[in-house]
């Protein structure tokens, strides 16, 4: 972090200066997410905007790089992040998703990083993220990659009493739900449409996946649970615990 | 399920027995497993021979065919498999391991299947299993394809206790422990090396994942948790619990 | 374009609004770009920043969606964008890049767009582009891509004097130099460290290229030639001739 | 070969077994197969059953571990295997199966194996075996790969009399015919359904292949020539001059 | 065959006049061969130049085209071509050979054609022809291909007295031997080095194959066996017998 | 160059003779093209052929080999080659046409030569010549590889009066007209269907493209402007300036 000037972005910066970051040896974390509906009332690029402010925050607090983003992941899943049959939502296959993920890491290797954070914020990736950093992390033997799949923080009881008052959903249900509607409230409320706002529910939760998309598993808002008991106050709360953990994770693998 | 000759196995049937089971609209059941490593004390192929005897136990009671299953899976990761750094594991890539889906989900629907579940043991092949699905189905609107990712029914607190009277470790870290060696005990006792069953519990648990793999977050033996509190009685109440969720699933689905 | 509520920009749109613009048939126009070294003033945004601002801009004049932008591209090389020796850059293989405008130009049409616009800023990615709009394109019989590879307008004698009044020095030279330089002045001053401008031009110019990279035919400040003429005012006359162009190729092609 | 344990089978070892034979520079032999069909009276995992049953019996002879077996191979072909047309045959496509076998190798060599036998069954995998053993070889100098395949031994006149007392229908036609059938019948009878066992031969026989199939190119039942003169002391002849050709290979190359 | 004109040669046609022999529903033949070392005394095009050589003699006496020639083919092995350890040979990967025929078919079906044959000259492309054949076939119900993977007609004993007085080698040994030499001596003398023919034979024939090449299962001059017995004479008749084979499919499949 | 025996050309060599052109260092130089429709008057080999003929001039001036070429190239566009709707025309797919090349080089380098040249006469194959060019360099540092995608060499306005005294159409809309034309008047006037020459040009020439092809940016005859300017003078001509550069770019980068 330079003091003076807010946290190291990565698309802001020169090549110079990059280059100097990597020279000091800084992390560089990357934001992973999606293009995915979020409901009828957040934009689609919630699942990698809001991950980039996360990571903004904890950047003022100890010294890495904001890394690229990458704006596109793997296909949406009915009980997670509404499914594959919502127009809007633009996923890539799991080859192309994987892809993208090992040439960034071969390229920011390349460019002189050797301590790389992947903090993913789409729960769909999960298994995706990891193939690629095993793949690179084979090819360089000097590089350390930190592999955050679930960016989320422990949620105590005493946590959930305060996020969901009327019982926990669930997280995978918690798509365009409380948690990713409070934190825009709190990050940038303009991204709201509140009227647009309303509780929903799948019909059917189930343990397993099935295709072609059984819709009752999904809902027809796109909000996977009610985001009604959103706050900005919930939201800086959440912000709060995010960072908590991201610098935990920060101190403990390049401390 | 022919009556007097125990579970249709894909395997075992000739390419005539086949045919007429998917003549007759019969869900055929495929294993999906990982050649791992299983602690000192159970075989490397568990992960594809439990799933067989859990299906074949449910074959009995609802008519469909114990399909080809998949000896190999995705790489083992240190908190749920151990991690790639063990001899005996055999994993495969991401892209290999999708793509033997795949073709097997083609073949089968060429061979007149119309009813597919996929039934994964191995942790880690979560999200490489759906994929597949999702291509092949997208070809074929004909086809349903019913993708079990995480085989365990619920665990109830009632459950938990019997399972793990001195508390539960996590469904991650359950591996080559308490599940699976009393599946074992009960389904062939032989399989099981007694004499070098001992507790183990891996030093460091945390909800990130690293590269290169630090040995921390696994064991020295494999056994993520203590397998001392298997039994076979304990393998026959989780084989019924597992069929149960089989034969619901089925139910649910193809009924 | 909704008259008061500025450009519809697909990230920042809920999945119902993108699809009501679908549903009226509107085209979307994709900024394809690249994150690359811009010479020691300019950030490694430019190539996926300025087409959006551009698009923007034309957005104002015809309604139609400024579409996910790509914010990665193929290899940079030393004749156009510098080379892949330079820390900063993060290009994608060929056959990521492909797979990814693949994948999003299936997901657009999935959504039901059936006009797209790939428009793209990046010299290196020309080829690139066109493969992936011709494999969806045969698939998808209903759907029409219009592919800019190369946004600029025809710089005419007149053009050429204003923008170069010491002479021309080659489109594929102007890599953050003039025109990016001019365009960031008048989009985001803040954006360009002018105190890190200076004159810069490869030792050798040739119409070949060698590998490993010649650096003679790159340059050590990352500018191809010198931006030292930029200027916000030339910076506005550029945005009205590429958003000329946009317009122009909208009207001919979806008038 | 442990004397009292019966020969090492790979997936019946623990890791340490497995471990321990390849600290003993022990060689690997896999069994590669297909799911075939094979005629009405032989189940369709004739291919890979068969070559472990084999390698089983070398094993007795000479120590070395019976590795893990590949129960798909590529797809069949009318002249050699019945044909793609046929239900129940899953057959792999030539990249997928390819890759299997690069990873299963690439992960014995990570396991510590050096010394590896490719033990192909199945006709139409000539050619896919190779390539990988190729690929993993260059990469790993101190691995050694004897790829096998073509598992048959020489048929003298003298042999020939034996097996085919009513002549030679050649190798590519010994598909479920006398070869398979008698094979069977000496280590697991049960798996022969003798009552569906006729002669039966393609009506044309050709020295190229057509796309689509033709069917005169194949069989009805899918025995490519008579298994009527099957039996159980032919099943053991070949057995054992199918495993002096493995143990001879064996010695030549590991000796 | 336009009469006056010769057989009609895919290459030196204009599109139009392609463009009518696909009209006219007439059969193409791909060449398909290699470049690979065929010993000290004959070029590299070896296989791909005179299975141009026999279709266009075949071409004679049927008219068909004589299609778009493979000049590179699949890795060469030891005993049958003699292996990739040989300098001047230039081999493709599997999965690059079978693209290039893959596309090769899907664009001579785009261009009008129903019928073509695969005329495959290089032992080591069996199977990887196959492949790609099957792919196309699949996804174009109207085409007819014909895979004839091995080109030579049968060489019956008193062929073999005619071309091998002292002894047939074998056909996999006949690689810069005596068919290849007296085929190069009948169409183009000028390409045979005689003053570099001399005899030479593997020190090891075996029926499996090695990874590392064990070099003693080739040549160190590349022929496979002896090419002494080479002549015009016998590449005349040689010609006629594959010319034989080549109108006799072309009449069984086409006619 | 070997003075009496004319050109080194590699595919009419021995392996003995390319290995010893590869230990004299001498360079290797690829002509690569497409099988690509040229109008009504040219065959389709044009652009395979032409750039061997004008590697062969070149040889005789510098000691080099003309390498093995490449007679398929990526796909056709409608205002540089006549677009992907003409019959004849046989493309590659931009992941097969990048692995050809990928594998040619790699051969080339284990055959011993460290100097290659690319030398492209197809224009729609810039970019995809340059990918294989950069994943092999990275794999063998001690290789140069020159990668001439523009094979034209300047055409200044001296030169423009004598090609087209009527007026330049642009190098783009050089398909199958004067250059091509002239080029095989002077090589081989055999190939040009005289009586079929006419003027031709399109009824639309912009700067971008569009799929589904727009046929009005192509031509009906597939020659993009007119040939009846061509003579054999003019190929003569073309011909020494083409080899000028050749024989520039080989002493500047081999000298």
């Amino acid at each position: 972090m330079s003091a003076d000037a807010g946290p190291r972005v990565y698309q802001d910066m020169t090549w110079e200066e990059i280059s100097a970051a990597a020279a000091a040896d800084l992390p560089v974390a990357i934001p992973i997410g999606a293009t995915e509906q979020h409901g009828r009332h957040l934009p689609v690029c919630t699942d990698w905007v809001l991950p980039q402010r996360v990571l903004c925050e904890a950047a003022r607090l100890r010294d890495f790089v904001v890394g690229p983003f990458v704006p596109f992941g793997y296909r949406s899943r009915p009980g997670s992040g509404g499914g594959q049959h919502f127009p809007g939502t633009i996923s890539l296959r799991a080859t192309t998703f994987m892809s993208v993920l090992e040439d960034i890491l071969s390229e920011l290797k390349r460019g002189g990083f050797n301590n790389i954070v992947l903090y993913n914020w789409h729960f769909e990736n999960t298994g995706f993220v990891y193939e690629p950093a095993f793949l690179v992390s084979e090819r360089h033997p000097g590089l350390k990659v930190v592999v955050v799949e679930d960016v989320f923080p422990e949620f105590t009881s005493e946590r959930r009493n305060i996020l969901w008052p009327d019982g926990f959903p669930g997280l995978a249900l918690e798509h365009a739900a409380v948690i990713e509607t409070s934190l825009w409230m709190y990050h940038d409320e303009s991204a709201v449409r509140t009227d647009r706002m309303a509780p929903d529910a799948p019909q059917r939760v189930v343990n397993h996946d099935v295709l072609p998309i059984d819709t009752r598993m999904s809902t027809a808002s796109g909000s996977l649970s009610s985001p009604m008991g959103a706050s900005a106050e919930v939201g800086k709360l959440l912000t709060e615990w995010l960072v908590e953990r991201v610098v935990a994770i920060i101190d403990e693998e390049f401390g």
